[in-house]
């Protein structure tokens, strides 16, 4: 049961700060999606708002690394596995009518320059796919130094596709670079055999 | 003076947009930084802080759209025109201490579907230098499609760099992916000629 309301409260700080930011998110609406009171709020979440969002970023980052290893894991071709990743994230844009982009992306962007505990769990986060990129393109092949450019682009890219799918209400932005993507990184790997 | 004034009011609300976010900027830091009282706010704007936004969304867009322009007419090579749009952006990003990214990107993924007149605004903007970058492609040489696709792919991968960026409080993830969309653009126009 208590477990049930923290895991409430989480689920509603991602959906609000995800959706309409973090700023425009009150407590009060916290609490309201959340179905629970304000005290059990502060219970769970001494920190408040700020915590809520922090162990919102860990949680959905716990998520991301253990669907991005099943990716690796289902998928030999590089390629492939930044197709599968850009269409997960078309879907997730279809399905919430435009309104679910990246919850660490759309959250960090906001709050970068005015938050900086928020920020910084941002950066790991984006850090540790850029390393976990990075490892799988250099098992294929590439150079160290290859490998985490190439992982550096391809995770800015999906975060700028997303953010232009949010906006213009299409998937095509998706579709278009994460084929793009998928390219760069085959013909990349491909020239390692050269 | 009048126009001083009008002017100081759009300054103020793109530098606080950018770095703070929308929802977190209140009407009365917008007076305080644009230095004129707030009935001058609302003479200028009636709209308030929406048409600040609004107005300071196509300011901005008119301004990169002389810029794209410029740097079009100086380098013949798309790659060229894509690692000179990259370093600008790193230099803003360097010259202000991470806090000024894309003022279109950095608002328009706050706002997306909170507030739709400041969306739609975004996504012209966005649409118009997809559109351009387009133009471009198709002159040297490549099929509407892949120089549709192309665009859309570098404006996504600019715009996910800028947000890596301004998180990570580095210019890396700017250089790096830069250096990749300018080969990807280069090795698409070669590809033509074969």
């Amino acid at each position: 049961m208590g477990s049930d309301t923290r895991t409430r409260f989480l689920d509603a700080g991602t959906q609000l700060f995800r959706r309409q930011g973090y700023s425009a998110t009150g407590v009060k609406q916290l609490v309201e999606l959340g179905q629970a009171p304000l005290g059990s709020l502060y219970h769970y979440f001494p920190g408040g708002k700020e915590q809520v969002a922090l162990e919102g970023i860990e949680r959905a980052a716990g998520r991301y690394e253990v669907l991005l290893e099943r990716v690796f894991a289902r998928y030999p071709d590089v390629g492939d596995v930044a197709l599968a990743w850009f269409a997960m994230a078309a879907t997730a844009l279809r399905q919430s009518d435009f309104r679910d982009g990246c919850p660490i992306g759309t959250l960090a962007g906001e709050v970068a320059v005015t938050h900086d505990a928020l920020r910084d769990a941002g950066r790991s986060v984006f850090t540790d796919w850029q390393r976990r990129v990075a490892a799988r393109l250099r098992e294929v092949g590439l150079s160290a130094r290859e490998a985490r450019r190439l992982a550096t682009f391809a995770v800015a890219s999906l975060e700028g596709a997303i953010l232009l799918a949010r906006v213009q209400r299409s998937t095509n932005p998706l579709t278009d670079t994460g084929r793009v993507v998928a390219e760069t990184l085959r013909r990349a790997v491909s020239n390692t055999g050269d």
